[in-house]
């Protein structure tokens, strides 16, 4: 039974309590948050104690812990979580800084624990399936990757702002699902953006609808395409073009009802956003790093693969900066 | 070149009329209607003759006639059209009265001529496939078949009043549909019916809802579900459950557009009626009639298969009227 | 917080045991079992003690019970359980004999306790939206209902021997699906069932293979298709055509993705059986039990509409018998 | 009626010739051929004459041509066609070269005859139907846009090296229908290329799979996907991101029927190639095209706008070449 310390006690580390307690092998035992009322409430409905981030990560009976704070805070815990010997699952992204992030891999590396990054998305169902299918060979080898990744609406001016921009912030996801069906990281990063659904977000630097183009060696794409709103819903969908035919990973849709009448046919929307879509993939995700601290199979999501999403989103904030094609390994430095 | 006499210049003879044209292989030299105006037009639209059904028939020099009149009218034209040695496709039904029919098949067989019985659903694409996948095995045994056919709107009673009735005029394409894909005549046939879309309807002595179980030998069985009312549109489908599988021809839609907001996904309803569902089907029938009177190829749907369906039609009339499994075999006299 | 005890540790009882214990209004306290393993090892994944169906039933810290023991034991259970004061979710069904049913329904009623017959269907969340969408009208009248109800595999003979027949075991969920959607008891029941699947099932004196048609007042219907055998899978599907259009719950699919190849374009298969089709069904209607018996909102699926559902068995299988029509109120006493 | 000269008898001249034969208010009179026995063939299977070029074009009472020659003889037969007085329906693209496309336009302009281009999707129903929804709002301001646009299989090598290029030839269609559905031409293109389908095509110095970014005025975007194999047929698809949703045509498949087995859910594939996605499209593009040069309605697709696809294709082979945005109006001259 893995002991685990849970730190971040908001939205995202409340959906990880559930998943900790309701696995058969881990026990959710303490919990800390920057509002000690929030760690309170959390520990105390799951049985588990309140406590400091510092006395969780200074107690040798916690086997792990899983970072939920505020992104600013990642790369610190994840380093001082390692070196007092705990396995480590961190939400995403390590670091809006690529340097610190490099930084953070080299210190966390020697203390040889295993740090795993929250790319949830892997751990979907419908994607996973598609990534199968892709490595049996069902299509061949593959060609053209699409990814599609809307949020149903942008969020606050406020946290644009301090989000790092559209692509460390949202694209990060879809580039470490790039890099990952294809097994590496591309060569060359191409992207526009601009910023029609609310102008404040150009007022702020940022866009909120991009399109990004990955050249990845021997001549395979892939294109993802953001936006900060679907009116319907969170629009997440894969599509894979290979040699021998195409994978296609639908949306999970609210339910399988279908109403036919002179209007047409209507079934329902979309998941509404990552909650409801990726619940299942949070509790995979758990079990997986329960499963590879154990030393049961490879630990997925090792912590190289956070950097080399931060260097694809650096590249492709680069390029709609200049307008131009970014040489990845020629410049950017990670 | 075949030379084809059409009789009927009506909404059916109109659908026909093109298709006779278009054909590389037949030739539309003349037309006759009751209406002698409506010949004419028809006749001129495209540069054939208008001529009395009388002199159609007599005239050597035409090889073919179609015969898309009145119902009550079909018996009587079968037998003269091959008494003159023509090739006949038929609109269906044969009659409404099985006696009739029966008798019509008795005069027409010795002529030795084709004639083919209109039952257009045979030849629509999508359950031409279902039928091939089926006899190639996809499925394994077939067990359990299931139809749907629901028009968009009732007729009018006046209509209603003449038209045999639900079984007769409308679930008898069905019931061919039925004995068609399984290859056999029902031994047991049990309906329910009501008049729940029109009150009037019923007044008239029918039903506008049924449905009609068969049992065919060996346990097969078949459902066939009729409305005279799909407020969307025409529902036609077929679902077949065997050993292996299942096979489903779906609903034909207008376009393939769906749109998708906050009320949910869109997509267009099925085409709106036979003419726009089965105008491809009307064409591959043509064609098949010309390929199978000139001897290449079976001619499909001879006449014995329009008294099956009648039998069919008959036994479902009876069991909805007594409330009781029919014996075919037993109590229909064919 | 609902104090349970849960009489029956098999299949059903495992997956009801995680739900008890998940909710955050319910405590799972004891288990019980025919075989005392069982109960013990159930017990101990949840914490919970392992005793004797009597001493659950005589403690008087006890709330409500779950039965999920063998059916023949379901009526007697209630009463017991009912009579010491608890609330009671029994599964389905509550006895293959009706006459025992309505006793148990006579005997129970007088202790006022709530009694919960877990027909778990209707807790669905796709056939939950299509009832709600046509309640709110969202079709008009209702008047054509049918039912797919197709389980992967046969059971094994001996079970078929025990099971009270094709109408008392699988399709009296149906039954109870359009008794609720229609919010009545149909007035006539027509069946036919044959052995197609499975030889020894007829041999047995059972069906493995039905279709059972439903005649509600005012002239509505209903068609319900019941087999033992999907190849791909559990097949539960639900039309209704009502008079402004037609509502469809499709099945669930095991996930989103669709190959496309040069074969075509390929989806997953249905879910393969209840457990895995009707788990969120499950937990919900665990809820819903728990809301009622606290008084939140009507406790669902009173044990009379357990009879009701049984009643409808009681006719299709005499229908099916004797080859006619059944009708219910005069034929079949509750 | 319009009296009609076809100019070229190969496969797409036949495709034209049929609609022109069929269509109510046009007569296939003439057609010519480089290869004098394909014209003779084609004219006697409708009944028309087979002539030379010079010969339709000189002859008075031919009303209106349709080019289906070779690419390097468009402009050429436009002008001279257009100096004779006659309405032209020109095969897409105008020229490869864009300067003497845009010569080509000042030398027609002056006659004032109708002169199309035969851009045939703009007519096929699904696409139109999806411009209608985006028209009339449905989905409010359009933000994103997206074409998929593969076919089957490559051409022989030897077409590309005379083709102009995967962005002249194949995505050509792609551009005008942003274009078409935008309403503008954009601003900026970027586009990037490999050859990984065929290492043949990249040493002919051209690519087979293809990404293309559009950033229209306001910060309107578009993305087109192409690549000369999808090993399933031809994938015609679009999706439109607007304020309040977002449309999808679907592409069009070969049949209805669905097979349900243990190895999932399989549906047809989508129509093979342009002769049966675009059969319909066609169709409709001949009648337009007599509408218009009727007078009733605008003409559509006018010369313009062949010049503007081609513009666009100018912007993405530069773009592709030195790996950066285009600025169009500075960079392109047209």
């Amino acid at each position: 039974m893995l002991k685990i310390g849970l730190l971040g006690a908001g939205r995202i580390g409340q959906v990880h309590a559930v998943n900790i307690v309701a696995h058969p092998q881990s026990e959710l035992v303490a919990v800390s948050d920057k509002f000690p009322e929030a760690a309170r409430s959390l520990a105390q409905a799951h049985g588990a104690a309140a406590r400091t981030t510092e006395e969780i990560i200074a107690d040798p009976a916690i086997d792990a812990v899983l970072i939920a704070t505020s992104t600013d805070t990642h790369a610190d815990l994840m380093e001082a979580a390692t070196a007092a010997g705990k396995a480590v699952l961190c939400e995403k992204p390590v670091d809006l800084d690529l340097k610190r992030a490099v930084d953070c891999l080299a210190r966390c590396e020697p203390h040889g624990r295993p740090v795993m990054v929250g790319f949830n998305r892997r751990f979907d169902p419908n994607f996973a399936s598609l990534k199968t299918a892709f490595d049996q060979g069902e299509i061949g080898k593959g060609e053209l990757l699409s990814i599609t990744s809307f949020d149903p609406a942008p969020p606050p001016v406020s946290y644009v702002k301090v989000s790092g921009g559209i692509f460390r912030d949202m694209a990060i996801h879809d580039f470490d699902m790039a890099c990952w069906i294809y097994g590496s990281v591309p060569e060359k990063v191409t992207a526009i953006g601009s910023s029609i659904v609310d102008p404040a977000i150009g007022e702020a630097g940022d866009f909120d609808t991009a399109i990004t183009t990955l050249e990845f060696s021997g001549g395979r794409m892939a294109v993802i395409k953001n936006s900060r709103r679907a009116a319907y819903g969170y629009d997440q969908r894969i599509e894979f073009l290979g040699a021998e035919g195409l994978l296609v990973a639908h949306n999970v849709l609210e339910n399988t009802v279908e109403k036919i009448t002179s209007a047409g046919a209507t079934k329902a929307k979309p998941e509404h956003f990552f909650l409801e879509r990726y619940a299942k993939a949070y509790q995979i995700e758990w079990d997986s790093f329960v499963q590879g601290v154990q030393g049961k199979g490879d630990l997925p999501v090792p912590l190289k693969d956070g950097i080399n999403a931060l260097v694809v989103a650096e590249a492709a904030a680069l390029s709609a900066r200049e307008g131009r094609t970014v040489d990845v390994a020629r410049e950017i430095k990670s």
